[in-house]
């Protein structure tokens, strides 16, 4: 059905480019490497019979004409990587797109729907501490305002963009439009298939985060002096309220919610907290639900305030709207892995894909691929020869059903 | 009774020797200020009659002979002081005996018992991070291998006491033998009183803390891509301990337990803590209870870590052992209270004294007065001349009472 030699020469080739002394791989964006790894890529899409242009933001893009007149099919993931990244995050889900149409080519099966593979610009973030900007001028929604912001060097998207040698134009006209659907491979990043036994799973959704910033403020009293009835702890509260997200979460049976920062003052051995601060991390592919966690969670803290006289303030950091898979390509990508004699397991995604930037403009499906260890965003990460094949096989599968309608 | 109006003077003359521009007060050991002092409380001591003398520590010490051969009645406490330190936090105690023993002498009113009063080096522990030089010489308890102890210049304290002019002897010489009691009078340091709304209370002992270190190890992965009951969160486990910490010490009725210092690793806002380390202050003037509060903890969080795969390190950081004062000077100090028309509040000290290095050498009583919110190691530290003149007068009549037998 594939070629997995062919695709594992690819990964293999691509994940030098790039590479760091840790055994990693640095790719950031508009920098020289990444320039070579699209060079790379560019030929592999060549290779496939694909015909490949760079859009104004750098978006490296392979299209295959079709007869019928048609909307689209878009394949796609990044070839950007976090510092020290791993070689599968990203690369994987391109290289495999390219894979599935240059099997196609060579068994001369033509696809009514013309087909776009997309190695978008920048998804991790890394440069200019924002995300998915490839993705995003496809999906028309990139401002020029966004270009504005700097990396630590002071430099801005506009400025790596010029460097690059990409001319500025309208961003409006990197919208890529009549789109049949969008599909992405990627690597699980955490442990659901392993767990399950499974080599490929479909995607329900990716979640979207809020990030909550928690602030209790006590009393900071001598831990000697002060009675256990007569204190304003604010630890002693806010370990009330994390135990409590916890419960609040395991409840909800889709979210999940994360405590993941925290600092103490004044943090001495001997001295009642009297501040205590956190974030919350909560996601869910059903916003309600997700809502509904948060809602919870400051009703709880509030209670858990007011009963100790502590002083409690919420504030949003950020809040993203999750996305969810569309029923009919979910319900294809399930009988192409059964097509292939595995079991079907179904998770969410909670973390962020170019996918996301596509909500309420085109229908999205992902094949995940099982992460030993569930390791990622390291140069450990690690999705073995077998698994990669299997995926390959449900996109090859997924596209043919697809193309049919 | 007393002079309170002497009192006050001699209280205000000595607050501004070191004063702070931040309005505080730095008295470090071996220090000229600190020498200045002692030399300032010398001359009030040589007003109140007494024979005074610098022992081999640096010490200083005011005696007073009597006619019959009886043991010593040992009043003191410090006259050092934390950074920016408060003007009533020890020299409060040293100032109120010499008032005591100056009132008595007035009305020429004769002690069958010797009196020594003694303004102890170094109580707080400053500059060299090990406090009660003094107190600890006088109970025979000091090395030569604590004088190895350096400050932040690389200065040891036997290096510090030559260059003050102290000779070189034996250590052992300090000691204070044949002692009927030792007396205290000192600030709250908490809001006992305050609460109670008592000018002054009866200490029923010296609480020793414990001083536990735990590090509770789980796994580090990412906040979206792991289910909430595939964690091992080691946060959320350590947020059950903290909040039972205060449960166990509220149900156990006298000893307090505090975390007062945490940190979180990695303490990424999408990362779920892999570890996390925490500081357990435990205190008690009853070991026993203690001992049993510190067990409870140590079973509790043995229990979570077992239940959620977490790995559970414990070590001590320190293990000082509490001091009751004694019950017959307490009821004398209880009775002089209530001769004073006052109410009487019993309340233990949860900050360590002096007072506690004479365990197990002679019987020991002390007498606190209330702390205006509780403050103390501060500029803001504060108690009034009505409780403090209270203060006095419960000393003056425990005295003459203890004096009789």
């Amino acid at each position: 059905m594939i070629n997995i030699k062919r695709l594992n020469t690819h990964l293999e080739e691509l994940s030098v480019i790039g590479k760091t002394k840790d055994g990693g791989i640095n790719r950031f964006s508009y920098t020289s490497d990444e320039r070579r790894a699209n060079e790379r890529v560019k030929q592999y899409m060549e290779s496939a019979g694909l015909t490949v242009h760079y859009d104004i933001v750098g978006n490296l893009i392979g299209s295959q004409e079709a007869t019928d007149d048609l909307p689209t099919i878009l394949i796609g993931s990044h070839i950007d990587t976090v510092p020290n990244g791993g070689k599968y995050d990203g690369s994987l889900g391109v290289l495999t797109a390219i894979e599935v149409i240059h099997s196609l080519k060579e068994k001369e099966i033509e696809l009514k729907h013309p087909v776009k593979i997309v190695a978008f610009k920048d998804e991790e973030g890394t440069r200019f501490g924002f995300g998915m900007i490839g993705s995003r001028a496809v999906a028309g929604t990139l401002t020029s305002n966004d270009l504005k912001k700097v990396d630590n060097q002071g430099i801005s998207i506009e400025q790596a963009m010029r460097d690059y040698g990409l001319e500025k134009q309208h961003l409006q006209s990197a919208k890529i439009e009549n789109v049949k659907c969008y599909l992405e491979v990627h690597i699980e990043q955490g442990k659901v298939l392993e767990n399950n036994e499974a080599a490929v799973g479909n995607v329900t959704g990716i979640a979207g985060p809020v990030w909550l910033q928690f602030k209790l403020t006590g009393l900071s009293e001598h831990a000697g002096a002060t009675p256990m009835n007569q204190r304003q702890d604010a630890l002693v509260g806010a370990s009330l309220i994390i135990a409590e997200v916890e419960k609040i979460a395991k409840e909800s049976s889709s979210s999940v919610a994360t405590v993941g920062k925290l600092s103490v003052k004044p943090n001495g051995v001997n001295v009642i907290p009297g501040e205590v601060e956190w974030t919350i991390d909560i996601r869910d592919i059903d916003e309600k639900t997700r809502d509904q966690v948060e809602q919870e969670i400051r009703k709880f803290a509030k209670k858990i305030a007011n009963d100790r006289q502590l002083h409690l303030e919420i504030s949003v950091l950020q809040r993203v709207a999750p996305v969810r898979c569309e029923d009919n390509i979910q319900d294809v990508i399930k009988e192409s892995i059964q097509e292939l004699g595995e079991s079907i397991v179904s998770l969410p995604s909670g973390a962020g894909h170019d996918a996301m930037q596509f909500k309420n403009r085109f229908p999205i499906g992902m094949i995940f691929v099982r992460s030993k260890d569930g390791i990622s965003h390291n140069p450990r990460e690690f999705s073995s020869e077998h698994d990669i094949e299997k995926a390959a096989k449900v996109l090859y599968l997924t596209i043919l059903q697809l193309d049919k309608n």
